[in-house]
This record gives C-alpha cells, sequence and structure tokens, in this order.
C-alpha cells in the first residue's frame, strides 16, 4: 500500500484530486529557512519514538529502528549530504520520508500520536532555548568586557551630558556601568523569557491531544523541558513565546542602539573622546582620510530590523482564530534573523569594547566646559544654610555672567562670587573641581570613584555564579 | 531674594534671556497628561523629605511643614480644587510651587538631594507598579469567569478548527481553557515585568547622584521598591520597565484579539455557536434588525492600539545618547493609554464572558460537518496493526469517497468501510461518535471532560493562593 | 603601485594599519545580498562612463575598454561563473575589482567623479523602478482575473456583512469589485511612488558633488530617469522612496489579508459560499479529511512580514544625522523582500481569482437568514411617507417579534405587518425579496447588477490604456 | 410614535431587550474624540439634505428646517453651548438628535438613503482633506524659513560629515537645503494622498447603496470632491487614506527627527555650530547653568508617536473582513493625533528655524580638521593623469602620515606631497583650501555658493505658485 507522502508529486493526500501548482509550492514551502531545526526535529522524534516504546505503543524493535535510521539521517546532515526536497515542503517531512526510506515500516510509525501542529512548536522550543542560552552567555561576555573598560577608567573624567548639554561631572567607569545594567536587565528579562519557552507542546496532537495512552511528562523529561504545556489547543497555537522573545531582543538591541549612539559621537573628531581600533572601521570609496565607525552605526541600524521583526509577529498573531492556521509558518524567519542579529551584535560588540582607546584628555577638557560645577555651588549654598530653589537661581545668575563674559565659574574671584550670594566663602572653590565634584556623588548608584569600584565588584561576583 | 519658579513667566531662570514661547509653552509643557501622577508625587516627595530629615538634610521642623503642605494639596487635588497651571509645565513644578506657596522655605528645600529626572522616573514606576497590580488582579477575574464558562461546557461538543476547516470534535470547555491558560502567562509576564519596575531611582538626581548624604535605601523601604537602581545615568535613563510593560500589553490585547475574532465569528448567523447579551451589542442606525457585537470588534481594534503605542517607545528610545533628554517626555501618552485599554478591556471582558449564551446544538450540527472523526479511524487502524502513513492513506481514500456521496464516514457501511483496509472491525463505529472521539484525548492537555475538569480544578487551585 | 583594494585582505586604505577582522568582516558585508543589485549596478556605471567619456573627463579608449570588461563580466554573471568575494564587501566592489583585472587602468578611471554612497543609491532606485513597474503590471492580472470572476456573478446574490452579521443582500460580482477597487488605489499608489523613485542621485558623489565637470542630466537621460535629485546631501541621505514603496506595500498587503481573511471564512464548511481548487490547498500530516486554504492563510501571515519592514526601515531613518551613515546598509534586505513578497503573492493571487467555485446556492440560503431585507421595509414606510428615524423603529419591532417566534419578515402576514405601521400596504412583499433589494440599489456604486456590469465594463475600458 | 433615539437609555432600539450596560457605554462612545468632526458632519449633511431635496426624496419645506437646525447647533457649537451625551454615543448621533428636537420630523428624515458608515466615512474625509491642506500650507512656511536661513549662510563653510566623520568641506546653506528638498517631496506625497482623500463615500449607505434615487455626484460637487467612491462595499471599509496619510505623516517627522538630531549636535557644547534661542529652550530643576534644547529633542521623541498611529491603523485594518466593523472607530484617535502632532511641530520648526544663530567660526574651526579636502588632493593627482584608485591611495599614504604626526594635509610642504606622487606640483596648495574645494563642486546640486543660490532662487520660484 502506498503511505501519505510517497506520491506527493501527484497530490497531497488521496483526498486530493489535483496536485499543489509549482508556483504555490515555492509560496508555501518553509524547507529552505526551517532546515536549521534539523538537528532538533531529530532529538524530538526520538524522545517521542523513546515514548512509544516505552508505553507500548510502537515495538522496541521499531524504535531501534528509528534510532538507527535518525543517526544516519544526523550523520548525512552534518555532512551536507542531506538532500533537502521542496516537494516535502518542510524539514519535518523530509526528515521522515527519508527516515520511511532508510526503515521502512518502523518509520511510517513514528507519527502515530502526534502532528505536525505540535511537532514543529516543539522543535522552535527546544530551538529556541538553546538560542535564549547562547545569548545569556554573550551578554555575560559583554558585560565582563564593559567591566574591564569601566574598571580602568574608574577615575577618568568627562561631562556627564543632559539634552546634550554638559550637566556635571561624571567618571567613565560609571558611564559605562550604565550600560552593563543595561545589559544585566537584559539578561534577567531572557531568562524570564525562558521559563515560558521551557514547557512541552508534544502531545497536543492537531489541537485535541491523541487517542494513544502517551505519556507527555515522560518527554519533557528526555527533553529537559520544565513542564508540559497544559491546554492542546494553547499549545500548538501558542506563540506567545516568541513575541516575548522578540520584544526582549527588541530592548537588548535599543541599548545597542544607544551605545552605537554615543561611541559614533564620541568617536567625531569635535568630540575625540575615544577611538576605535582600526580592525571594526572602514574607509571610503572616494575619500581618502575617512576611518568610519562602521560597526556601531551598523548595529544602530539592526534595532530597526529586530523592531520590524517583533512587529511582525505582533500582526501575524493578531485576530487568529484557533488553532493552528497557515499563517504561523511566518513565525519562523523573523524568529532565526532576531537570533542571528543578537548572537552576532553581541559577540562582536563584546570583541569592540577591547578594542576602545579612551582620550582623557578629551574628556577632561570637555568637563571643563559648560558649568559642569554649578550644581556643586548651588548645593555648597544650600549646605551654608540657602533653600535649593533660591541657591538653585542665585548660581544661575552666576552662571549669566560667566557666559557674558566667556569664563567659566572657577574663574570669577571670591568677590564675584560673593556678589551672587553672601554665603559664599573661601572654601567655594572646592567644589568646583572635577574631582571634588564626583568625589562628593559618594552613595549607592553615585559617580564617585570608589562607588564605581564598588559597583564593579558587585557585578562581577554576580557574574561568577 | 526670588527662588527659581516665582518668575516662570518672565524666563525658565536667571540663566535665560527671554521667556519660553506661548506655543513652546503649550507644546512642551505636560502637566494635563501627567496631573494622574499627582498622588504618586507627593507619596515619593514625603518618602524623600522623611528621608533627607532622617539624614538631618533638612529640619525635622520644615519635614513637619512639608507634610502640612502636601496633606493639603492632596486634599485640594482629591477635591478637584486644584488649580494646574500651564506655565508650571508638569505636575511635578505644580505641586512644588504650590507647597512654597503654603509652606514657604520648607518646600523650597524639597528639592534638596534630587531632580526631576530622579523624580519623574520614581514616580512612573510607583505609577505602574499599581497598575501592574490592578491588570494582575483583573486578569484573575477574567480566568476565573472564564473557568466557569468551561466548567458549564466541560461536556459541549464543538468542531475544532484549523485553518478554519473541521479538525476533531473538543470540548467548548477545553477551547475556553485554552484562553485561560493565555491570559495565565500574561498574569506571569506582567509579575515578572513588575520585578523591574519596583527599583528605586530616586538618588540619582540629574544623571550622577547627589553630593548630599543620602539613604536611598531608606526611601526605597519607604516606598516598597524591592531595591534601588544601581547607576545614576541608567536610573534616570532607563524606560525599558515601560517598553516591557508595553510588550507585555501587546501580548495580553494579541489573546484578546483572537478570543474576539472568535466571538465574532461564533456570533455570525451562519455559524451561531453563541449569542452575547444584548448590554454588550448595539444596532445600526439604518438597518432595524442588526445586533452587533460591538465590544469583541472594538477590543480587536485596540490592539492595533496597544502595539502602536509599544512601537512609538521603541522608536523613542532607538539611539538616545545618555542620559536624560526631552525625548523621554513622549513616554507618559502611550504608557497611560496602554494601561487604561488594559483595564477597561479586561473589565468588560470578565463581565462579557458572563453574558455569552452557548448553543450546543448548533455546535453538535457543525461538528457531524467535515469528517472530524477521520483521525479517530486512522488511529483506529494504527492499533489494528496498520502503519499510521498507511492508515492516513486509507482514511483519505474514504473521505475522498464520502465528499463525492456527500454522505459522513460513519454513513458508510461496514463492508465500504473494509474497502478502504481490511482492518476495519464491527467495533469501529465506536471511534467514530464524537463522544467516543473526545473521551479518547484522555491525557493531561486533552479534550476528554475529564481532563477538561481536572486542568479546571487545578487552576483554580492554583488562582486560590 | 597599488591601488585601494588591490590589498584588501591587509586593510582598507593605506590610511588604515591593520585590516579589519574576520567578525567584522561577515558582519558589515553585504554582497550575499546585494548582489542581486550587479545587473543595475553595471548599467548605471555605464551611463557614467559615457559620460565621463562624453565630458572628456575620461579618454574614448577607456570608456571602450570599460565597456568591453563589463559586457564580460555581465556574462560572466549570467552564466552564474562570477565569484562573489566577501572580502570586497559588496556588489559595487567587487564589480569593480573584477573590470580592473580585467581592463586595467580604465577600470581604476571608472570611480572618477563618484563615490559609493551615489552609486548605491542610483542602483537601489534603478532596482526599484523595475520592481515597482513589475508590480503595477501584477496589480493589473490581479485586477483583470477579479474583473472576470465579478462578471461571472453580477447576479449572484449572498448576504452582506457588517460586523459579520447579515446586513443586506448584495451580489458577489458587486463584493468582488471592492477589491478591484482596492488594488486599483494600490497601483495609484506605486505610480506615485514612482515619481519619487526615479531621480538620479549619480553625481552627489559622497556628499557634497564633485570637483569635476560632470553632467548629471545626460547620466539621467541615459538612465531613463526623470529628474536629478537636486541636493547631494539628500541624494545620498534620502531613503523616502523606499519607505514610501514599503507603505504602499503594506496596503497591498492589508488588502490581501482582507481578502485572505474572507476566502478563509467563506470556505470554511459552516459558510461554504466557495471552494478553493485542490491545487492552492494542502492536507494535514495527521488528518486525513483535511483539505486547507494554505496560500490565503499564507498572505494573511505575511502582511506581518512587510509591516515590519516598514517598522524597520522607520526605525533605521529616526534620527540619522546627514549625510550618509553605515546604518543605511540595513535599507536593502527588507526592501528585496518587500518586493519579493509582492511579486509572489500578486502572482499567485491571480491564479488563485481563477481557482474559485462560487456556490450560489450557500451564499441564497445565508442572505434568507438575518432580516437582510429589514432596511429596504424601513425605505419602504419612508417612501409611504414615515420619517426614517420612525421607519427604522417600527421595522425594529417587527424584527424583534420574528426573532421571539423564529420566522423572516417576509413570513408575517399582511396584517401583522401592519401592527407594526398602518402605512404597509399589498407591494410590501415586492421590497422584501432578495431580488428586489438589490436591483433597488441602483446608482453609481450600488449593488444592483445593472450598475456591476457598468463598473466593470468601466474599470476593464481604464485598464485597455 | 417614538423614534429609534427617543429612549436610547433604555434600548438601542425596539430591537433590543436590555439597554448596554455604562461600562459598554464608556467603552464604545466615541463623542468625546469625535466631536472634532461636529463641523464637517454639519457640512455633510446640509449637502445630503440639498441633494434630498432637489431629488424630491425630501420636501424643500424640510430641507428648510434641516437648514434652520443645523444653523442654530452650529451656533451651539461655536459658543461652546452644545450639551454632549455619552448615552448618544456619537457626534453624528448627538447632532441629529439636536436637530430633530429643533425641527421634528425633518430631523427625522436627514438620515434618509444613509447610513452613519457612509456619513462617518464621509466626515472624516471632508477633515482630513482640511487638515492635508492645512499641512501643505505648514510645509511651505517651514521650507520659507530655511530657504531664509540657506540663503543667508549660501557662502558659511562647515564640514560635511559622514558617519559622522569628517568627509568634505559644505556650506551650510547647502546642508540647509537638504531638508528643504526633505519637505519638499513630504508635500508631494500629502498632495497624493489628498488625490486619495477627495472622493466621496456618501451613498454606500450601510454597504450596497441605498433604493433612493439619489445624486451621488451632485452631492459630491456641493461638498468639493473630486470623485465619488466607485463600490458602496468599499466606500465603508476603506481606510487606506488615513494609513497612507499617517506613512507621510510619518515621513515628515522622519526627517524632523534627523534635522533635530543635528540640532542638538551641533548645539552640544564639543560641537557649537549653532545656538538656538532661549524662547526655544528651558533649564534644569537642579542645574542652574542647563539651557536644553527641548524643542528638537521633544519633536524627534514625536516621531514615535506617529510611527506607532501608522502601526495601530495597519494592524487594526489587517484581515478585517468586509464590509464594516467596529474596529474602525479606532481609526480616529491615531489619526487625530497625527493631525495634531504635525500641526504643532511644523508650526514651532518654522518658528524655531527663525531663531537659530549660526557661529561660522565654530564650523570653519571644524572644518579645518580632519583632513576634509582630500579628496580634492585625489581630483587634483587624477586631473594630472592618475587613475582614480591609484590618486586614492596616494592621498591615503598622506593622510596617514599627518595622522601620525598631527598635522593637516595643507602643512605638509611640498616636497613632502611629492613623496606620495611625484604628479603634484605648486598649485596643489589652492585645491587644498576650504574655498577652493567648496567651490570646485560647481554643478546642479553640489555645495559650490553659485549652486547653492541657484537652488535657492529656483525652489524659490516653484513656491510662488
Amino acid at each position: 500500500m502506498t503511505d501519505q507522502f510517497s506520491k506527493k508529486g501527484e497530490a497531497w493526500s488521496a483526498r486530493f484530486s489535483e496536485p499543489v501548482s509549482d508556483l504555490v509550492k515555492r509560496y508555501t514551502a518553509s524547507v529552505f529557512f526551517d532546515n536549521r531545526l534539523a538537528q532538533v526535529d531529530i532529538q524530538g522524534s526520538l524522545a517521542h519514538a523513546e515514548m512509544l516504546a516505552h508505553q507500548g505503543i510502537i515495538s522496541a524493535a521499531d524504535y531501534a529502528e528509528i534510532q538507527r535510521g535518525m543517526a544516519q539521517i544526523k550523520g548525512e546532515i552534518d555532512a551536507g549530504k542531506f538532500e533537502w526536497l521542496l516537494d516535502l515542503e518542510d524539514v519535518h517531512l523530509n526528515i521522515e520520508k527519508r527516515l520511511t526510506e532508510l526503515v521502512g515500516d518502523a518509520g511510517k510509525r513514528l507519527h502515530t500520536g502526534r502532528s505536525r501542529n505540535d511537532q514543529v512548536a516543539t522543535d522552535i522550543r527546544l530551538y529556541m532555548r538553546g538560542a535564549v542560552d547562547d545569548i545569556i552567555g554573550l551578554l555575560r561576555e559583554l558585560r565582563l568586557a564593559l567591566l574591564d573598560l569601566a574598571e580602568q577608567h574608574a577615575d577618568t573624567i568627562l561631562p556627564g551630558f543632559t539634552h546634550m548639554q554638559v550637566a556635571q561631572p561624571i567618571t567613565f567607569g560609571h558611564h559605562v556601568l550604565a550600560y552593563v545594567e543595561m545589559f544585566g536587565r537584559d539578561a534577567e528579562r531572557m531568562l524570564d523569557a525562558r521559563k515560558r519557552i521551557n514547557r512541552l507542546p508534544l502531545g497536543a496532537a492537531a489541537l485535541a491531544g491523541t487517542t494513544f495512552p502517551i505519556d507527555r511528562l515522560r518527554v519533557a523529561k528526555t527533553l529537559g523541558f520544565d513542564d508540559v504545556c497544559r491546554n492542546s489547543l494553547d499549545a500548538v497555537s501558542d506563540r506567545d513565546f516568541a513575541i516575548e522573545f522578540c520584544a526582549a531582543a527588541a530592548l537588548v538591541m535599543t541599548h545597542i542602539s544607544r551605545m552605537s549612539e554615543e561611541l559614533v559621537i564620541w568617536m567625531s573628531p569635535r568630540v575625540g573622546f575615544i577611538d576605535i581600533a582600526d580592525r571594526f572601521c572602514t574607509g571610503s570609496s572616494i575619500m581618502p582620510q575617512k576611518k568610519n565607525p562602521d560597526v556601531p552605526e551598523l548595529a544602530r541600524g539592526k534595532t530597526g530590523r529586530v523592531n520590524g521583526h517583533l512587529v511582525s509577529l505582533l500582526t501575524l498573531m493578531k485576530g487568529q482564530p484557533l488553532a493552528y492556521n497557515k499563517d504561523n509558518q511566518e513565525d519562523k524567519e523573523p524568529l532565526f534573523d532576531t537570533v542571528d542579529t543578537l548572537t552576532d551584535t553581541l559577540r562582536i560588540f563584546a570583541d569592540m569594547a577591547r578594542g576602545i582607546t579612551v582620550k582623557p584628555g578629551a574628556m577632561r577638557a570637555a568637563a571643563l566646559q559648560g558649568y559642569a560645577t554649578a550644581t556643586d555651588l548651588a548645593d555648597y549654598l544650600v549646605k551654608k544654610g540657602l533653600p535649593f530653589r533660591d541657591a538653585h537661581e542665585a548660581v544661575a545668575h552666576a552662571v549669566r555672567t560667566c557666559v557674558d563674559r566667556g569664563c567659566d565659574l572657577a574663574d570669577l574671584s571670591l568677590d564675584e562670587l560673593r556678589a551672587f550670594s553672601s554665603l559664599v566663602g573661601e572654601d567655594v572653590f572646592e567644589v568646583l573641581t572635577l574631582e571634588g565634584s564626583v568625589a562628593a556623588r559618594d552613595h549607592i548608584g553615585g559617580t564617585a570613584p570608589n562607588q564605581v569600584r564598588a559597583a564593579i565588584a558587585h557585578i562581577r561576583n554576580e557574574l561568577k555564579n
């Protein structure tokens, strides 16, 4: 007797009177992008077969045959010798068909008690779990590289900006730690998403479960899932985990885009705070002098890509009736590309962090421009008894005078400063220095060098575990 | 001496030579949408003042005055008598200015050791924490309402659909439980987001921390935060929590949109599976017979709104250099509207779930159309020894015959069925019944009525805690 | 003397002290997706060289050599023998390097007076112009197929739905024409976008123009551009046309998604208005009876893909300072995938439109359910003198009586109808028929069969031109 | 007899057995945001009534009454005395109900031959047409302001940047003209969108047209529409024009965001190319010295808002079956907010353009840093006979030498330059000056001051018409 796939070129199954048209075949096939699921598909099939055998649904001999066939297929794929056929639509049918060629009826028994709907959902979750684990590892690598950079510059002073205007002096180590925090939250979110990824849909079959006496918890244990999906309709139609992952990924890229923006600005000649090693830069086809920070620029651009994928998936799932619809095949490409983008970008950023040369002189020069210590002067007056709002106003008058004269606050004489508030004393000039300013912000989260070092030690300790 | 805000109509501060233009004032003011933060702003200011007093940064007398003033302001706001002024830009300056009117210098001392940057970040987090808690409560209410509906229909059979084609018989209770799962994951995600919301930025001041000897952990404890933000630049520039919340909200609305789609289809006369109570429907201005399921349709439409807000916030944060930029003022309206949309929608859906009338007759009639038990027949043949792929093909032949004749599988005689496989015996007709089909899917997550009841009991138990 | 690209493996140019790292090379290279621009790149380069020669910037001999070299490269690419090298980054450098191998110094002179910035902008515009022309042609094909379907069913009555509730009887031809209108507007938008695509950036060089006496209008004429970009900075940084195209594409897909949704619902067994030919459908791996409308479902899902690409590009361009930044390399993949998605989808839909079987019986049965002619009854009363709002209320009473009784309006006796309004006469039953109802909507845009035929003729005439 | 709306508090119409719940009422009502359509609603109703009277569908007396009533309502609305009632859902029913109070049966006849579906579609299109015309006018104002700025600085030299690295010298006037081009394309797109907005849906009624002998072309003419919508189903379900407008608006905001990014960077103290007048800036609550460019920052942030609205609308329309669904009510808020955002932002930018102070000294200093004339040197060598690629490499060597020495190209002696190419002659120093460099780019679109002046004249001439 012919089986369901033996004459796929003629018709989908005996229920159909004509084959799928070639145009439709190409339009609907996924095999050329979903074959990256081959390894997890085999892994999932083997766990399913083991359970079928254990439950007596298939024989031990059939299971052994399936194991033998799958081992060969895995070898063929690893060796690049497996022939992926468009006619067989996707990775799942390609592998199952090959299995049947290799082991006959045992292969035709593999699909007992499951459907492509729960099979594909299982494969994606296995794949995503691995991807999330990789990404968490890469976030750790990036944070470690940034911690080293921060440590080297725990005392290096640059102006902190708000609104791209000079605000207050900060240390470069402190600035870098802001990104260490961001990527730390990203890792937290990935771990949270992992909880919801790591639940087993297999056993949901098409949408309603199966009539065979399966043991879903056994399969979950074999495959390392934390739990099984508790409702079969939800199991095959749920793509929350893909969207949640892409949302977490969009935040990773948002942080990358912010860091990239700063790197690009810092390397611009008028700012000149840093240089990025030549190996991360390219030149121009026309302008011989150019050295362009390609990597951060491209990474900034890739934010759009990941945001777009998130929107794709949200649009995809909007208003879909239960349970499974073909629309869902569109989940894979955005998901895979998001994984690739994050993996490549995080790896290259961890590398690039070690290729950044800091220019303390330029940073210091910038910090001395723009009245960075004006808040310190206001705080000084408050400590002398003036209410903060009055102190703010007094210093604003002083700054305006300096702007008109083109000088800094520290350039005013004591008498001149006293004209703005009689509370000013000789000790005022200490608070107007950059070092005095950063050292004074000495509390958890503040920019004082010893706080920066404490924060680095704290995070290093967390990352040990 | 004049303070910073006493002549705001003339200039921002003494540093400015002309006032902000009226057009700019309207363009940049946030007071007419951020005044919903008034209560948390006061709460945050009081905690800050308590700490300032405890640390000896302000006097006990000043703190008492601030408490007195804030109590009066709270009363004025509650009574709708507080006058919000455009000239004072936002909720924070409005309240602080009023405080200074009421309590003089003590009011001017409140802003010691903080900035609007960390103040607004604290306010939003306090507000969001409350909103998330409300939403988690509403998700629970909705799940409870759906559990009741599922329990009433644990035995009611309807066709399960994939691709909007009849797939296999399922129970309506089982179908409803799929949504209970989705909204359960939504609650998990909200709880995960809450962890990252509930960290205190106050103490970061403008971006670098403050020179005053503040105690951030004390303020965190007073306000019920789990931790403090560990880096001051990150503290004032981080809007991850807003994006993470909107992403979780977009998933809630995605689930709402799927449920809405099904409700609308189910209430369409050709399907007729349910009716929705009149109080959730409206009529037509021209067609007197119309009764339209407005609520699910509008809710489906509101998915767009929340997806849009998520994109707004991601676009907003893309490529922003540290630390604070005025762009961030744009975070509030999308966030507030997302909170309102979720709150209203979840409340109305919990209510509407109790206004759904199920029509078991229509459901059953539909389940009898479309060869819903074909898989059962294939499984039957497998249990008789046929490999699954061959069984699938045999049944496909049988279905095609039925399609040509316009009859159901159960309408074929035993002999006719045997023509497709000699393994068919007299017991075949049992597996072709709807009741037999659903009862046979009897494993965790399967559609069998006893599994549905077990799932309901399981979730009810979880929701007790 | 070595030229700029001869030692690319060692360093970008003599200005660099180390080569780009392998990871960076892969991260930043575009050659494996931008090589689809090869033909337009050659076309653009030839037009540029022709102008250089005409202006005396290069010699006639050099131009002849460039022509010869490019002819050979074109041949190599067409034959699949061109070797694309990652080290050479992109399609442009790969071709230029090969040209120099083939024709020596003449090849090194090709880049005189241009930069990759204006070269790539020119290439994309040439490519997009061709893509838009293809898409306009495919929209025409789809409209012609839909016009045929509409014409066959200009008299076939089905219920028109609002809110998925039966509203008023319409003809199927009229319904199909709604999509013909949508795709007509899509073609208009593509034509409008074409105007802004078809302007020549070449001559902008890197960003400022060139010191050579180029003739931009000559190149524009050679390449069929309508005009030249009027500002060189804008010319190299503008990606408006890509976004505008994607926005127009998102509308095409929105229309496709709406049509798909209807096809899927119409083919669902409870509705059963149509059948789609087997060659556009697939089956199930587990359920032998299934025939699933894969093509419309997948197309509906692909809406997400195109919406996502639009968001990618908008995110990409947000906040980019002038003139060119590496971010812009990210414009290509979303753009190319949007072109492919539209091209494939429109082609398959034009084909599928001819594979739709309409089931007039099911349509008619549905139209007889749901009081589709209630508005006709109200209009009837208005024509007898009742104000419309009173007529609406009278008919609403009649409908409610029918709902309670489970009968149709036409099932009420004359006396019973008169109970709702004494204006009802014997002629009332004519307006309650489906045919009477559709025929009465006899004005431009109305559903009357003769209006449908007139509309078809009108559009056919437009499409002739 | 009671009419349809007289007892709305009790039930939607006589077909309903219970009133809409209060929660539902608030959830579904649009009156508090759609009342901005009041003027166009009245305008549309009057045109409809005029046609009804002309066609003899209502009497001349009724028409006169409707005119009288509407005049009074318009007066009440203008005076702020019109009472908007939640119970009456939307602007349309509120006005119609009031009309009936004022003029009795004539009011109840107004809705003859139309439905809310085509009424609301007509109102939005009338509103959008006005909004688009306003926006086109504001784009013109902004371009005129920028042209003035460009003219003042047609000779002011600053470095042109690519990748935020110094590329080639350009004039500030040329840079500003890039934005004039962008906003010019925006106006083109708005005009194109206007064509598709300005088509009349009225006459489509609920979805199928009406049984009354209406004259749609007459109404179109009265209301100034270019054409009528040619298919009634499409007429009531089409929201393309809203999406197309938002896409065009997203591009406007993308341009605004790019200009804002540059303004913010240019005003940053390390760059210092410009100052923005105090009236467009604000200070800090904590840092007395701060003057922040709030307006461009906030505008940059508002890009997210408009991108989000575009996504909202695309999500909204995805997969909606024909004809009208309640989802569509969600089109209004994003659309209105987009109109407001554009209107406010363009107005304030036109104003702000006149408040920009250019600092030519800082610009010139920056242009002298970064080897801006390296390309000129390469072009010089090409003109002496060296192939471009060899010239590029020679100059790259020279630049590297300068980088190592910390000097500029013009600081090298003739002998030193000759070391890189023997083709260098005494005339080389002319091409290395900033003035020489910009003057040499003297072709359409180039940065030469005379080309800038020509471009300004060209655009001024276009804007005259």
